[in-house]
């Protein structure tokens, strides 16, 4: 740290990626990418743009607006999207948390919870899990902070049924509830029509798992009139041409696709019940994942071990080195093939 | 704003973009786009990333990294990647001021520097420029601040040399000095090569004006490895893929086709001179601009009526309605014919 950053950072510790490596072709199972590309109109529409650089964004992405608008079935001034949902997440840190609004989210989930409030000074309490790792609701009721919740939670996948999160939200109607749905499309309930029904909702969503979209970042965020056009005005305030030309078009023609969309959702959701059930027989315990991923842990076999065996065999998984994680690791729903190589090599390493 | 927008920022005005109509074809001069498109190899490489985008980008940006130090004659950790030259200032702001270090600009400059101060609850001093809209360097001197400096100044154009930017940075060895250098190729000294001299001073650029890519969304940023380090701080605090994988390619194409960049460059020059002498030969007077456009002032016809009079033609320029400037109109340097086409419009509005 430089003698001139801000003392009111010192204490930020920033997010840590998983690897991305760069030298070596790995079976990449560590950061919940998509096995297949985006859909072929998606690229096609992203290649045209390549031609018009020039020229800035459209900043109201009004075409991406439109067809989005169509798609999810919600008014044009109840969707905001935004480059990736990080961003989305960090607006809603930025316009919706101050000193009487501290952020509280699960002391185990998405782990950028915790930077977002720090870079933008806002206290915030992580509230434990339980033994299982689920979210134990009754512990946000009425809590009047502004909450973040992972539905599926992250990295365990566990999801709150929509009763559950609405519960949450009814519950604290003078302070926002964001419920952050990266994963919800792997067959969890999304809280999105929710949004008619309560004004202290936002419901985050993204293009990069089900949309096969990871490397263009692209998200999106639901809500009313209201919260959306407060959510403008950071975007107005930090990043107006937040989608870029060659990504909107990317996204528009991800969402006109729609059946291609449905079609990988359902082979990932196919292949999770494929992987459980061959790592079960393996012996490996885990958590009852809908998200793109499975949590996993084996008895027999330390978490970082097993990270650092599967790594040495070209094989990448995401390892987190907490104490009430460090058994587990984050295996991601790749393709069939890069399921069944996986398979092979933990049988080789547990024999 | 909803009842539940941060108090904090119940004074943030957001940033007003150009406007970037997209129901009719406009004779487009008002946001300072090039007129030409990419370079066809960053054309090509960005084309390539389409089908795979269900991977992220490298958060390291490692390749354009590598062709940007050897352009550039930097070391690797010298300069950063950031999504626009936006999110580099956005950056600045949010690491290197703090209560004990406020900014300090120009009252005349890029608009969006108090709009990152309100965002991030930063102080800030506007400094009058001089009658002539030039800076006054004296008013910099050792003021204990954090500065920020277009170099040239918006809307102005007008530059100041490298030497005198040098007084204000050797002046305030205890603060910041972030140079804004988004003009900076179409004439002007960049203050590059001063990081070498200055571990206080930080240099943005961005690849939206000169090597037309306004719509891909990519900056970058000069300094020691010190300051270049806390700013990854900030980027991994909230943006870490901030470089999508096409415009990680497209920035790669951009620099290796450095021909085609100064090329462009040189002709934006030659046309801008061609459009100062006919602008003048009309009545006009103008800053001494070294940007890609053009500040003009007529006696004859007000700012406003003169823009909305070009806007009926289909000619946009860009006017700024406040008080020092609302006699003014920015005017981008296009191709030479869409110059000729403004001149021939401006030949019958005056006559």
């Amino acid at each position: 740290m430089s003698r001139f950053f801000s003392s009111r950072l010192s204490e930020l510790t920033p997010y840590t990626p998983g690897e991305q490596p760069q030298e070596r072709k790995y079976n990449k199972l560590n950061t919940n990418e998509s096995p297949f590309p985006p859909s072929p109109l998606a690229q096609r529409l992203a290649r045209q743009e390549a031609g018009s650089l020039q020229l800035y964004s459209d900043p109201e992405v009004k075409k991406l607006v439109e067809i989005g608008a169509e798609v999810f079935n919600v008014a044009e001034n109840e969707i905001l999207f935004t480059n990736s949902s990080d961003e989305a997440l960090n607006f809603c840190f930025i316009a919706f948390c101050d000193e009487t609004h501290p952020a509280a989210f699960p002391d185990i989930t998405y782990g950028f919870y915790p930077v977002f409030a720090q870079v933008n000074h806002i206290a915030y309490e992580e509230i434990p899990v339980k033994e299982d790792l689920s979210i134990n609701v009754e512990d946000y009721l009425g809590i009047g902070k502004t909450i973040f919740l992972a539905n599926p939670n992250a990295p365990t996948g566990i999801a709150l049924p929509r009763a559950e999160v609405e519960r949450i939200i009814q519950s604290n109607p003078r302070n926002i509830v964001v419920v952050d749905e990266a994963y919800v499309d792997f067959g969890a309930e999304s809280c999105r029509e929710l949004i008619y029904k309560y004004d202290n909702l936002l419901v985050t969503q993204t293009f990069s798992k089900s949309r096969s979209m990871a490397g263009a970042r692209l998200g999106f965020v639901f809500g009313c009139a209201d919260l959306i056009a407060d959510l403008k005005t950071i975007k107005y305030s930090t990043n107006p041409y937040n989608v870029n030309r060659m990504t909107m078009n990317a996204g528009i023609g991800a969402l006109a696709d729609d059946a291609y969309f449905r079609k990988n959702c359902q082979t990932i959701i196919e292949t999770r019940a494929f992987t459980q059930k061959a790592l079960t027989d393996l012996g490996f315990t885990m958590t009852d994942s809908l998200a793109n991923f499975l949590f996993v842990k084996h008895e027999k076999i330390g978490g970082k071990e097993l990270y650092l065996t599967l790594k040495e065999r070209g094989i990448l998984i995401r390892h987190f080195e907490t104490d009430r994680l460090k058994d587990y690791n984050r295996i991601t729903i790749g393709s069939m093939e890069q399921m069944e190589e996986l398979i092979e090599a933990l049988k080789e390493i547990l024999q």
